[in-house]
């Protein structure tokens, strides 16, 4: 049995430990049950509600009425759980079936003393602490097996703060099937998603807004750069991984981040299809239309039934006012000219890229007429391939 | 005096504690020697050495070599600080005189309870945590008082790990001030430095690169949008402040360490001057010249240091072969055709901003003919103001 005094030494000691690292239970904060626009040091919100003082935001408080899903929970999907809990969302749904390593060290979020943990849990434990408002909830499985896969829809459907479901789902995941079994899920609910991915070489990344029956699903037209499609598993059984930086990695989760945000707040304008290319700063966007003989039955379905809505009438009026009747109404947030569709599927077949990374999907050759149509809003898409070839 | 039983208990609850905080010293992970490329998950450096595999960097372990300053470890130089510690980065030497506040906590990086620490001590505790092998040199003071900004210099030009000056000053700052103290060390010691920074009402961001006498320094031709040089201090006084979210702050870091990866690595383009607007996704690209009648006489001097300097000989040559000359010369990172210069000084006075931001400079109309040279690299001058004055 120890003496008084070894144990004096010993409490002494873990208190120093424990003081060293200034994570000392009793400086968690205390929930706040309603966000203040108040200008104290005190205030974690102060530089959020300023937003609304400063005429971007009219209604930032709402944001703790939101439910987002983040599936995936590496690189992308950590920094993007962190961003969300920082700026108060309600309620945020993980879910992820790997364990952190020390190789995931070099990108953001997650720190050597949780390797070997969950995902999920760290990630959990972490945002908890930072921010107390936000409800979390974790799912420590892969959503590509059939039982989990039931399970994942349900919490999409069921999982909202309210009951209901979701807001918004936000696809982290690096690769083929995960995106597929998402775009099942989505497809089937009808509800509206982003896709995101960084390539293999780590310097290219991608973010890609998905209403379906209003835009390209993954199955008609999924972004032109993706991850490969092969297992990381696999991939380091042969000796080698993929490259990734915490850089080009940030920067796809900052793009995700705002676009939710101003999808949630009704800011701005959504970007539709936004792409990174470090090597030369280069940021292709643009526009992609359903595939109307897109494999997956939901995603016809879901055309159909958008199809079908009656459009609001906008003529005559000026600019702003549309902007407004957008923002407000209930068939996303763009309108379209439909005159200046230039469909120009056949030279996705010919895409040139470099090493390590690999198109996610080619046009089948059976029916290039009635491929995805795609939409300018910066450059031709002809420019895009050009400059995609050069990098 | 405690009895036996009352210290074993408190024994048991502060290891409780550390347990579940995961964060136990034992678990820090030991200084690697020398960075490898084997694929396993106990390796932090895989994916950062598989950018050679990948055709994307040729020497990605030079990087241990290089000293970056951080200027301001807010929300975008915590961030910055935090990429490159995790890709390895020789040393970095940090200078804030700020303390960390919860009113911090809706930006990435510090956490609730660091609130009190000065920033410097917190980043430079935590970021040893998650790579014990950068050298951390830390500096809790205000660079802009006189003593200070001469202990400023010495280090920029003797805190390298080689005992001469750092490799790359990044400037994090939120003020103008600072950002002036920054430019006239750098122009003084001839030292390269990215300015960078956030709009008040936090949808924009921009960084700029300085090569003394080679671009635009902070006195010729400061971005077009900064956040203002208001005081925070004074802001908080009457009960108001700058509004900031974690995406822009974000995106900005992660703009800012992948052009200084590019740069210290020599791979890709580095971009002189690359902003970020937030609500359309629009991302300006600009060369900026500097002034031939800068205020700042170093500035004036290494303008005729380097216009003495022989130029490389490039005639007839591939244009791949153009590249390696202008990735090795000492000039720098980018030959420009001076025939291309298009000044167009004027319209900088005429420029319009939204609320909350404004132009931290115009050109003194005095000379409105001898303003800094601008150069486009993606569109002209004019149709970025029309972008800018239409968010």
């Amino acid at each position: 049995m120890s003496t008084v005094e070894e144990l004096q030494k010993r409490v002494a000691e873990l208190e120093a430990i424990l003081k060293d690292k200034n994570d000392f239970t009793g400086s968690k904060r205390e929930k706040i049950a309603e966000m203040s626009a108040e200008v104290v040091d005190s205030n974690p919100y102060s530089r959020l509600m300023a937003l609304k003082r400063m005429g971007i935001v009219n209604n930032y408080e709402k944001i703790r009425e939101y439910t987002v899903a983040v599936v995936g929970v590496g690189g992308v999907g950590s920094v993007t759980a962190e961003m969300l809990t920082r700026c108060g969302i309600g309620k945020l749904i993980l879910f992820d079936y790997d364990k952190v390593e020390l190789a995931n060290m070099n990108r953001l979020f997650f720190q050597p003393h949780q390797a070997g943990l969950s995902k999920v849990e760290a990630a959990a434990r972490t945002l908890s602490f930072i921010n107390p408002d936000v409800v979390m909830e974790t799912h420590n499985y892969n959503i590509t097996t059939i039982d989990n896969f039931q399970h994942f829809m349900d919490r999409i459907s069921e999982g909202g703060l309210n009951g209901g479901a979701v807001d918004l789902v936000l696809s982290c995941v690096d690769n083929f099937e995960a995106r597929m079994a998402i775009n099942v899920a989505c497809n089937t609910l009808g509800q509206t998603w982003f896709e995101s991915g960084v390539s293999e070489n780590a310097v290219s990344g991608h973010i890609q807004l998905i209403i379906p029956g209003e835009s390209a699903c993954f199955a008609c037209a999924p972004p032109l750069v993706v991850a490969s499609n092969i297992d990381e598993k696999t991939l380091k059984k042969d000796g080698v991984c993929a490259a990734s930086l915490p850089t080009t990695m940030g920067v796809v989760a900052g793009f995700l981040v705002q676009n939710t945000l101003k999808k949630l707040l009704n800011f701005g304008e959504v970007s539709w299809y936004l792409g990174y290319s470090a090597l030369s700063d280069f940021f292709p966007k643009m526009k992609l239309r359903p595939n109307p003989t897109c494999e997956d039955s939901y995603c016809r379905a879901r055309q159909k039934e958008f199809n079908e809505k009656p459009k609001p009438v906008v003529a005559d009026v000026p600019a702003e006012t549309i902007k407004e009747v957008h923002e407000d109404n209930e068939w996303g947030i763009c309108l379209v000219d439909e005159t200046s569709q230039d469909a120009e599927p056949e030279t996705k077949n010919n895409l040139e890229l470099v090493e390590g990374v690999r198109a996610a999907y080619t046009v089948p050759e059976t029916c290039p007429t009635q491929g995805p149509t795609i939409e300018d809003t910066e450059v031709s898409l002809d420019e895009l391939m050009k400059q995609m070839k050069s990098l």
